[in-house]
Formats: structure tokens, sequence, C-alpha cells
């Protein structure tokens, strides 16, 4: 082990006290100066902006970090990243930006002088400036911290095959409390010394949050640090109130961090150490809105809960805060922290590291300045051979998962692709994947495990939030990866992928930003098919979700056999700024379309399949019976076969989707299709069936725009299930192939007359299977044994 | 402390053992038999399922927690339930159930005999029988198990303000990876010894998840020990594989937890010890799949995750495997077991204890039959005074808070009502509580603390999963309460409500299972004003997401108003098995209708406002403007007046929509209007301005079906936001009054002509909005100062 860190000297101790209340001054000016910026005037209510608007309490404490990475990046010219967890705290993470030069040298218009000072604060929380959380606007920001929670797996996943990179992570005792970030502290079980870089969390216990104290606050400190040891890191402490004595003890600890750390990766990757090391972690105990009034109106305001935002609230009214604000201000001696043109004094910026070494200036931080292709083999070599549809049938995850395992192989040097997931990798059918790579494990092992590798690239923790904090830490940074889910249980990270897509639509408006590979989705072990688990494992909701949010970032593709998975999966994999949501089988499902047609297929996101209805392109059917989704296109073409077999008149087109935002107007969406483009597949005013794998009014709401809705009848999940068999599934939900005759039967003009007798057939089919099903626990053999008969 | 209990009899140890024998034979069974189920018979074939569904692996784990359960309950006379985390080992729980009897009284067409035996094997798992999980028709559970996470906060919940029961809750070691439960360890901050009962958490580290090793049980003993001890626990371990000598710490150590939660509350209770103790934990470790196969097929089974579901997939096709079953069945002894008639022996029932005792008979787990109808006082005395419509200004969520204060004191003595809130109940402005209760907080605390207090009934940590987890807990023993959260973080628990809709669902289908009373949510702190925090709490969605579910179960409310807010909440808090949604803002809102008029109001759901309106009600308007929401109200009420003032001549209806399921066709949703209700409000064929809260398609999506839905044109939040103004966040997303006119101008024929001035207008007062809030931050006057003039 290294020896212990010398103390720094007291110049050096002056200049980051120095840079500290500069951050802390310019965070101050943020919240409330419209104008007057370097007070050079007395400060007047005409100062102050009309709406004080921000985060202050925690403003200090992310200035004292940023000063003190500042000092041990350039010290050691060591890359690092930061994810500032309170990233509500924006004031802290722009007034560092400010500072260092990199948010001049991304907004030009807001210089490293007076002038652009005065644009920094008033633009801050004002109508057309920048949001008061750490955003996609702000340089070196990977993470938003509004919603709380993710910002250790963010750390994480960006430093996941980025080994030369420390990651700081400061997470906020309000935080910590959430279940996402309590449970990625065991992220140190899946990070290699060797092939990753280091995370550093600094929790900071300013004591409050919001209202109340925080749980780790106040938990006896050996309490707190039996927590941290257990969650596999060795705590550092550093607590205090007096600036020179914390920055003492924190140049001190970090400079011991960034030690432990060095030796940590030395011992594995040069000594071939293999047993898991406690990696530091920082316990930084400064009071909530720190250097702030210390009381106002007579109420302790610094170290207590009420300097969470605004601490005075009545400026331009009252003229006691308005001194208070002026005394604030002035307590950091402004004059002799910038010069009288606004720039930063020489030891204000002494500490400061140069070029991409500053922490606004990373590259990890824009990651699509560091994104290569993604090598995606020709999707001939997986695709499975189709001499007729449906007369074969493969698992299309399985499929998937053999080219997923050459993307893997082919990325073993690059180290660029991983592919997570929550314990459900070989459950969904991708464990081909394992020939290629192992899956991430550092804890301990036995000799029955298969397949755990320290250096793997798929990655598995029975937590949905930490696979997809990972993951977006991953792809923010630049690497490209897979998640793969059980579809029910992805609604666990609703939350989290509302502010991924926020992130990505206000990225995409920045030019500055590079696009990002995009977050890919592998929804499987879907609704129909929860034959072990039933009802609380049926939701297929997760379209419904994202299709609220932004058009431009969001896709969502049901893929109706193996060819059409690889197609759509190839597509997203090369696609950069989407949220892309797959929904595909692992069960073995028919093979409908060659690779050529599936491809063609795809890129048209829906079309008519000829082949399967009993009328020629172009000429009008009598009733469109559309899907999508694996389950509804085979009770769909169950059904084209039971009308041409009962009903040989009838006029059927088969439409199958597979990008289901065509549906919507152009104008809501990019894929939308135009209205001639709906009505050639959907007619004007013929019945179109439509069997959709999930909630049938998702349908309607794409496409009640178009001139034949009216003529749309949707069948689909309708919150109907148990443990029960495939088949049983969908006639409770009504969206068997008989149920979908009988609905054609009750919507074609003339038919219910003429065509009475077919509908009782098929009606005392589905009571047949009521009574099969009882006696037996299996499908109808008619049903089990049916295949595609052209 | 108590002394060290003393060893089980060897007479006690074998009748433990022959009770969990028989729990696990009957777990296999249920999992493969059809029929021949004592075995008097060799197995063939025809005995054995067609489709082999469940999960074997927990289930000897969980047999060994229930039977010492039994004996420790029985032994103590101690009131107990149990939270059974691995939920998808049902066949455990349900075998227990039919042994001590619980499950023949709740289903007698299941005996306890061999008849009741065949039917009990048969049923599980079986198309029309009972599902693979834990789930609300399993006598004895409030926690179905299929998503893992919960468990251990719905055990808290079950905790509070039952100060005599003991909650056990087994912690499978796979959920203790997910976040919510990783954060819940940390309620031992939140129990009150005094006033609630105790938890005990069993964490059960069998090893393995589906496909992997669990991380838990990879570390090394004293970092285990560590995390738990930081989570404020004392840990006990019972680790093994040899039956004998696992029953044997078992027993000990279940008495050995019960002393020490006796003696933790002795100390509390009489002894008026306020320090936080450490509340014992077991950590269980024995194999998965512990007496199955040890191999099949040449691989080990037994103690690894291939034990997870299945262990022989064919034993109807290969004789091998029908060969080990029946070997595994009989290692069991069932003639020992059972008698003749296939009734349990008495040594196997020797240790499970009486009357509502029994695990699966606790009333408690039937939460109705202990609800009482909650105090909620007169809304006269809370409401406020409305001369005229307009004329006031009051924050909905202070009104309402004043009225919950009363109903928290009025159960001061009772204790069954609470309020959850991950740190937001102030900011939400319910801080009136804190006049009636305290916060519930056994962390340490300092002077300048505020309303914490360790018996308080005001619930806030910052984990939205532990809030939810927490009051479901609470709702399903049959207790009272609200969740309070900001609007768009409430999706963090998307996948927890739609488990709690499911288990409603099911519930409300069977006869013995007892109403609850309703889950309530107060979502505030909404899409309209997140002046401080910006784009990140922008998601108006919950609703969207909660209607895809049951309409049996979910009611989503719109208040537009303080009054309205308060019938709304009243009903809401009188309701059972429901989940209700009430969207309201917390900033300061006109009044718009009197308590007698809101109640009316309410009642209907959905009304014309007249007095906003230029036509008598039956007389049919030029337009109809609706709105529901708050904000969307007073921009409709604004627009209304701008079309009184501009185009005096034009009919206008205004709309107001409170209960957004009223938009429904009656057969989709039971408080779905009528056609000729709903025409009776919007007419047949006149436009419709609907301004809506939310995103604008839901509101298609519930009224597709409505004559007048091509009329129907809907403005509501389309994820355009940033931290910026209230009416600049109205224009942002064509929400405004100004934009509602120009619709209305586009809309209504003949008006596009005639009204060109007046359209221009409203587009220039856009215009100039923008220049002004650029120019100033602030809103025009003109509507920061509007009020309503009739």
């Amino acid at each position: 082990m290294a020896a212990e860190p010398a103390d720094v000297s007291e110049d050096e101790l002056r200049a980051l006290d120095a840079h500290w209340r500069a951050a802390n001054y310019l965070s101050v000016g943020q919240i409330y100066l419209l104008s007057n910026p370097l007070l050079t005037e007395p400060l007047r209510p005409e100062h102050v902006k009309p709406r004080l608007l921000g985060h202050w309490g925690t403003s200090p404490g992310l200035n004292l970090v940023h000063t003190h990475l500042n000092r041990v990046v350039r010290a050691r010219a060591r890359k690092a990243l930061c994810v500032w967890g309170p990233g509500h705290g924006g004031p802290a993470v722009l007034a560092n930006s400010w500072l260092e030069g990199t948010y001049s040298e991304t907004y030009p218009d807001v210089g490293r002088d007076a002038a652009g000072m005065e644009r920094l604060f008033r633009q801050f929380s004002f109508p057309g400036g920048v949001p008061s959380h750490v955003a996609p606007e702000t340089p070196g920001s990977i993470h938003e911290g509004g919603e709380l929670g993710y910002s250790l797996a963010h750390a994480y996943g960006a430093a996941f095959d980025n080994p030369e990179l420390v990651v700081a992570c400061v997470v906020g005792d309000g935080e910590a409390e959430t279940g996402p970030l309590a449970t990625s502290w065991h992220s140190t079980k899946f990070l290699d010394p060797v092939h990753d870089g280091a995370v550093l969390p600094i929790l900071h216990l300013n004591g409050y949050k919001i209202a109340n104290p925080a749980v780790l606050a106040r938990l006896p400190e050996s309490e707190l640090d039996a927590l941290l040891r257990g969650y596999g890191h060795e705590p550092l402490h550093v607590t205090g109130d007096n600036p020179r004595e914390v920055h003492r003890a924190m140049a001190r600890t970090m400079d011991l961090a960034f030690d432990r750390i060095a030796a940590i990766q030395r011992a594995a990757r040069e000594e071939g150490r293999t047993e898991r090391a406690a990696w530091p972690v920082i316990v930084l105990r400064t009071p909530k809105g720190w250097t702030g009034p210390a009381e106002v109106g007579g109420v302790p305001v610094e170290g207590t809960w009420r300097a969470h935002q605004v601490p005075l609230g009545q400026v331009r009214e009252d003229p006691g805060h308005l001194r208070e604000l002026e005394r604030w201000l002035r307590s950091y001696r402004p004059e002799e922290l910038f010069d009288t043109d606004g720039a930063p004094r020489g030891e204000v910026l002494a500490c400061v590291p140069g070029g991409e070494l500053r922490l606004g200036a990373s590259p990890h931080a824009n990651g699509g300045l560091l994104t290569r292709a993604l090598p995606v083999p020709p999707l001939e070599r997986y695709a499975v051979t189709v001499d007729k549809p449906g007369g074969t049938m493969h698992e299309p995850m399985r499929v998937l998962g053999a080219m997923l395992e050459q993307v893997m192989r082919d990325t073993a040097e690059r180290r660029d692709f991983r592919v997570v997931g929550p314990d459900e990798t070989a459950s969904n059918r991708l464990q081909d994947l394992y020939r290629a790579t192992g899956k991430a494990w550092q804890a301990g092992t036995l000799p029955v495990d298969e397949h755990l590798a320290r250096d793997g690239r798929v990655m598995e923790i029975l937590s949905e939030h930490v696979c997809q904090g990972w993951l977006e830490g991953y792809l923010l940074t630049g690497r490209h990866g897979v998640f793969s889910c059980y579809e029910a249980f992805i609604h666990i990270v609703d939350s989290m992928v509302n502010q991924h897509i926020k992130w990505l639509k206000i990225s995409r408006s920045l030019s500055w930003r590079r696009p990002v590979p995009s977050l890919n989705y592998l929804l499987t072990s879907h609704v129909w098919r929860q034959d072990h688990n039933g009802f609380s494992h049926q939701d297929p909701g997760f379209p419904d979700h994202v299709l609220n949010k932004s058009p431009d970032v969001v896709r969502v593709y049901f893929p109706p056999d193996a060819n059409t998975l690889l197609s759509v999966a190839d597509h997203a994999l090369r696609s950069r700024d989407y949220v892309n949501v797959i929904v595909a089988g692992k069960q073995p499902c028919f093979d409908w379309l060659t690779m050529d047609e599936a491809r063609a297929h795809c890129a048209r996101g829906a079309g008519i399949w000829e082949w399967a209805g009993t009328v020629e392109e172009g000429r009008e059917p009598d009733v469109v019976l559309a899907a999508a989704g694996d389950v509804p296109t085979q009770e769909t073409l169950a059904a084209a076969q039971l009308l041409r077999e009962h009903l040989p008149g009838l006029g059927v087109r088969v439409v199958n989707v597979v990008d289901i935002a065509r549906l919507q107007p152009r104008e809501e969406h990019p894929h939308g299709m135009t209205e001639p483009e709906f009505d050639a597949l959907f007619t004007r005013d013929k019945p179109v069936i439509f069997a959709y794998h999930g909630y049938p009014w998702l349908i309607h709401r794409l496409a009640y725009r178009r001139t034949s809705h009216p003529h749309l009848h949707v069948r689909g999940y309708k919150e109907s299930g148990t443990t029960t068999t495939p088949f049983d599934m969908v006639v409770r939900n009504d969206l068997d192939r008989y149920r979908l005759v009988m609905d054609v039967i009750d919507r074609v003009p003339g038919l219910a007359v003429r065509a009475a007798g077919v509908r009782q057939t098929m009606e005392d089919t589905r009571t047949r299977h009521q009574a099969w099903i009882r006696e037996h626990g299996t499908d109808l053999p008619e049903v089990a044994d049916w295949t595609w008969t052209p």
C-alpha cells in the first residue's frame, strides 16, 4: 500500500478556497442576480430576478467536490468524469464549468468575463435560458439528477470498459434512500479492476432532504460504516464546517482515495490479484447550504432543510433580505476572485486542470465523440431458411442470440458492447452469448457455476433499475448495448426511461452533443406466454408508456418472426439517439418471411402479406385482417385460413405491422404513414379486424385520425389472465382465431345471415376448447398441431 | 436479556421434520401429479400432468420456514403473519395451508383427505385451477411475490399499528438484489416498538436465482453481517443441508429471534427505552431445491439454479424421469405422513397452531375483516366560501390538508390511518397534518428538527417504492391511507401499482376476501407548475398507465378547485377495493364551486358549467369548451371569457370533467357515460375543444367510440417543457387561453373569416408573451392579474 498522502501547502489551501468561494459566489449569483454581477455597485432590487428559482442547499457541497476533483485530476493528470447525483444543484456545476472555461467554449456568447457572467446569471432558470438542474445543456454532464436514484448506476455504466477513467459520483443523502441507489452499491461485485475504470462514490451527508433529516446522516458512524463495508467499500470520512479544515481533509482524502484506486488497479492489472478489494468511498459531512445565511427571520437556515431551495425569498420586496443577500455575496470577497473584467484570477484557477482533463470537457460526457460503428454481421448468416411461409418454427430470440454472439465476439478487443438483463439472459434464450463472453462477476464462485467471468460483458443483476442505469451510463459515454427483459417487468424502469428519453430529446437539439447509440430493449417472455407465472407477469403496456414521449426518440417494433426480429435488431443496433422497444417471443414461432422479405417488410414497417389473403394486391378486399406481434400474427393467419376454408368467396387482405408508429399520422410521428399510404393498406371503408399484441386501445390512440378509423375493430390483451395454456390466453382475451373469424362475420355487411352457420361452428369450437382444457390441461389438438396451409 | 432458548426435544424434532416432509411432498405433488396422490399404486405416466409448471427451487426453504413459524407461534400463542417474498413458490404455501386446514375451510371442495389432496394437486397451475404463485386465492396471503422487491415493505406496512403482531418476511436472495428491497431494510428507522408490531426478516440464501448465483449469497459472511448490521439488524445464522441439524438450529434461532423481539418491545413499552435496538434478522442458508433430485441427466440440480422451476422435465416421456420422480416423492415416506384416507397424521400436525393463530387463518391477511369505517369529518368545516366563481383563490392541497388533519386527529386512538410520501408532505402543502401527528422517525434527532415523532403516522422516506409498499401492506391488512407524491415521480411505482390492481381485481372475485380500503394517490406538484425543477419533473402519464388496468378497480379524478378536491377525497377515503388517482394542484387556484355545487358536480363526474358559458343548459351551443384539470379549467374559463368579449354572439358551452372515466363507454368502465348522457354534454356534432391536464391522446383513447369524436379536438401536455413560468408552460404546449380561442375560430364553421381579426389578436398576444417573458422573466400582466369576470 502507498504511503500516506502529504498535506497540501498553505498556498494550495488558499487557492482551493479561492476556487470554492468563486464557485459559491457564482452559484448564488445564478439563483438571484439579473445584473450587477460583480457587485460593482450596491445591490438594488432591480438587480435581482423577479422569480427566485433553484437549489442552493446542495450547491456548496458540490462546489467543494468539484474544487477538489480539479486538484487531484490536475495533480495526477488522471482522466475523470463526475456524475452529480444532486443534479438539482445545477448552479454549482454551471459555475465550475464557467470557471474552468468549458462553458464559454461550448457557448461562446457566455464568455469568461463580466458580460458573460451576467449572462450566466440571468439565463439560469430564466425563461428562454437554461434549466435549473444539471441537464444535457450542461457541459460535462451525463446525468440530470432531477429524479433521484440513478447516479451510482450511471457512474458504473460510464466506468465499464474505460480502464483509464475514474468516475466520481456524488450521492446525496436524500438519493441514498431510494431503492435503485441502495442496490447500486452492489455494483462493486460487477466492476472488473482490469478492464473497467474506477468509481469513486462521494456520499454527501448534508443531513437533510426537502423537509426531513436524511436516514444515512442520522445513523451512528459505526452503523453507517458497517453498511458501506457491507456494500464492499472502505469508507473515508471528511467532516466539518470550517472551510480551511475541510479543504485540508478533503485534499488528503481525495489523494488517499486515488491512491487506493491506483493500488487496487495495479494489484489486479500488474500483479494478477483476483480477490475483490474494498474500493474507497468518501463520506463527506458538511452543512446543507453551507456559507449561506445562518438564519432568516429568526429561524436557522444554514445546516437545515430550510436551505434546500432559495434561503432568502423576498429579496425584491424586503430590504432586509436584500441587505442579507448582498452581505452573503460579498462574504465570498468577489474582488479577490475576479478581476475588474470579471475574469477569474490566477489563484482561483490554480487547481483547474487543462484541456480534456477538465470535468466539463471530458469527451466521455459527450459520448458520441467516442462512438464507433458497431460491427453488425451480415444477417444472412443467422437468418432462418424459409421455403414457404409457416413451414418451420424457430425461437426468434435464440436466432437473434446467435447474431448477438457474433457482435460480442467482434467487439472482444474494442470492448464497447454489453448486454444487460435481470437474471434473464438465458431464460430469454440469448445464451449463445456465453460462447463469446461471460457474465460479469467479481463475487465468490463455486465449481458448479457456469459462464461467470471477471471480464464478462453480459451483465446480470436482479434489478431492472441497475440494468437500466448501467446501460444508460454505458450508452451516454458512447458505447453500445442491449437490455433484455421480461415484458411485464420493464415497467419497473418506466420512470427511468422517461428521463432518458427527455435527455435524448434535449441532446438532439444541441449541436455540440454528438449522437450516442440507442437504448435497445428486447422485451420477451411476453404476455401471451407466461405459462409458468401467470397474471402477475402479464403486462404489455410499455409501448403505451413510451409512446407518450418524444416521437423523435421513441421507436416500437413487433417483429412477427425470427427473420423480422433480425432485421429490426440490426436497424436498432446501428441507430443513434433512439429508444428502440422490440417486443418478440422466445417460444417457438412460425417462420413467415425469408430474410429478404423480412428486410423489405421491416423497411416498410407495415405491409400487405398477399400470400396470406385471398385478394391480389391492389384489389379491394371485403375485410382487412391486421396484426402486430408474433402471437396475434399467428392467430390472424389461422383466422385467414379458416375464412378461406369456410367462406371461400370472401375477399380477405392480411396486413402485418412491425413498426407500430406507422399507424400514427405523419405530423405526429416521423414514421407515421401519410393518409394515402394508410388507406392503401387498410382501405377507407372496409372493416379492419386488428389483432394487437398489447392493450387494444393503443391502436385507437394511434389511428384515431384515420379515415377508416370508424371501421377499425381491435382485439388485444384486456387484463384477463392466469397460469394457463397459450391458446387459452388468447381465448380469454378474445384474440383467438375463432373469435377473429366471428368478428369478421359480425362486421362484413351481409355475412351475419349468410355465415351464421360458420359463426356457430366457431362459437362451438371455443366451447369445445373450454371443456377440453379443463379436462386435459392442454390445448385442443387442432390448435396445438395447426400449421399454415397455403 | 433473556436466557438462551433450550434445545427442542427429539420428539419435537421428529414432528417438525414430519411436517416439513409432508409440506415438501405436497409441493412436489402439486407440480407433478394429476392423480394417484398418495402413491397407492406405482406411478404411471398418466398420473402426471401433461404440462409441468411451477417453482420447486424455493419451496423446501419456504416449507422449512412455515414449519418453524408454526412451532414458535404455537408455543408462544403469538399472533403472526408471514409475507412470502419468493411467492412464486406457491406450492409450498398452498401445501402448508392445506396441512393446517385453512385451505379446506376456505375451499370446502378441497378437503383434507385423499380426494382433496388430488384436487389440490390437479388444480395447481392447471387451466381453471389456481395460479402457480401465492395469490389472492391463497389463504393467509397479502403478497403475490411474482414481481420481486416488495415483500419487506409489505411486511412493515402490515406491522405498523399492529403492536401484537409479528410479521415474518421471507426475503429471497434474488429479491434482495432489487432496489426496493435493498432500501426497505431501512424501515428499521421507522418502526415504533411501542405502537407497531415486529418484522422478522428471514433472508433465505439458497444461493441462486433463475440462472445465476445471488450476490448476497456470495459475500463473505463478515461482509454480509456488516451489511445487515448497517441496516439496523442483528443477524442470526442458520446454515446447513442436514435436515435434522437445520431443524434444531432453526427452532433455536426462531426462539432466539422471538425472545429478542419480546425483549425489545418490553424495553420500549414497559421500561420506556427510546434508543433504537437492532432487530433480529435470520439468515437461512439451505440448498436450492433441497431434497429434490441431486442430479438429472448427469448434471447437478439440487443446490444449483437448475432446481429453480421443474427439475425433472420429461416425466411422461422418459421412464427414467418417471422412476426418479417416484423415488423423490417416496423419499418423503408419505405413508408415515398421511393416513390411508389421505389426512395428515397427528405427528405431522403437532407443530400447527390452532384457530386464527394459523398463518393461513390470520384475519390480518384478509384485512377487510378488520376494517373500520374511517371517520371523515363533515366537509363543510373545511370548504372554502365561494360567493361567486373565481372570486377567491386557495391552495387546494392545503385545504385538503386541514381535513386530513382532522382524520388524523380522530384516529389518534384507533391508529388506522397513515399518510405516506417521499419527503414531500410539506412541499405538497399537507403540513397541517403535523398539528395532529408527527413524522415517524426512530433514527437520531437534533434540536433543530421539526415534527419528528416515534409514534408519528406521517411516513416520509425518499423512496416512492417504500412508501407504496408500506401503504399496500397497511391497506391489505385493513387500515386506511393516502400517498401524496409529485405527479411525475409516481411512475417510479408503475410496476407496483400494476401488481396491486391485479391483486384487487382477483380479490374482488373471491367471496371470502372482504373489501379493503382503497389505495388513494394525491398527485400534485404537477406538470404545469414545475417552476423550480422543469422538464425532468413533468410527466402527467400515470392516468394513462393505470387506465390500462381493470376498470373495476381504477378511478382517476381531476378536481378543478379546492372544494371539488374535498369532495373527491371524501369519496376516495370512504371507498373500498379501488385505486383512486387524484390529480390536484398545490399552488393557489381559483375557487369555482361552492361545497354543495362541488358535491353535485363530483357526483355527476362531469357537467356543464352553465354560468361559464353563453348558452342556457339544454340549448345547443356553437362550440363546447371542455376541461379536465385545474390549470386547463382556468385556461378554458379564460378562453370562454375572451370569446364572450370578442365574439359576443357565439354560443359557448363550458363542460368540466372531474372523473375522467366518464368519457369511456359504459361497457368499458362502470363510470362510463351512456351515449345519450355523453351527447347531452358534448353534443353530437359541434366542435369540442378539450383542454386536458395530461397527454392529449388519452382523451381520444377514452372517447373514440363517441358519436362526436370526429369533432373532438384535444389540447394537453405534449412533452414541451423546461424551467419557466406557469403561463409559458401552457403556451409551449398550446393549452393557453389564446390558443384555445384560436382553436374555436378554426373549428366553428364560418368563424375563420368572420373572426380573422380576433384570431390575429390572439396570435399577437402570444407573440407579445414571448417577447415579454424573455425580457422580464415573468408572465404578461394581463395573464398574471387575470380574474374571472361573470
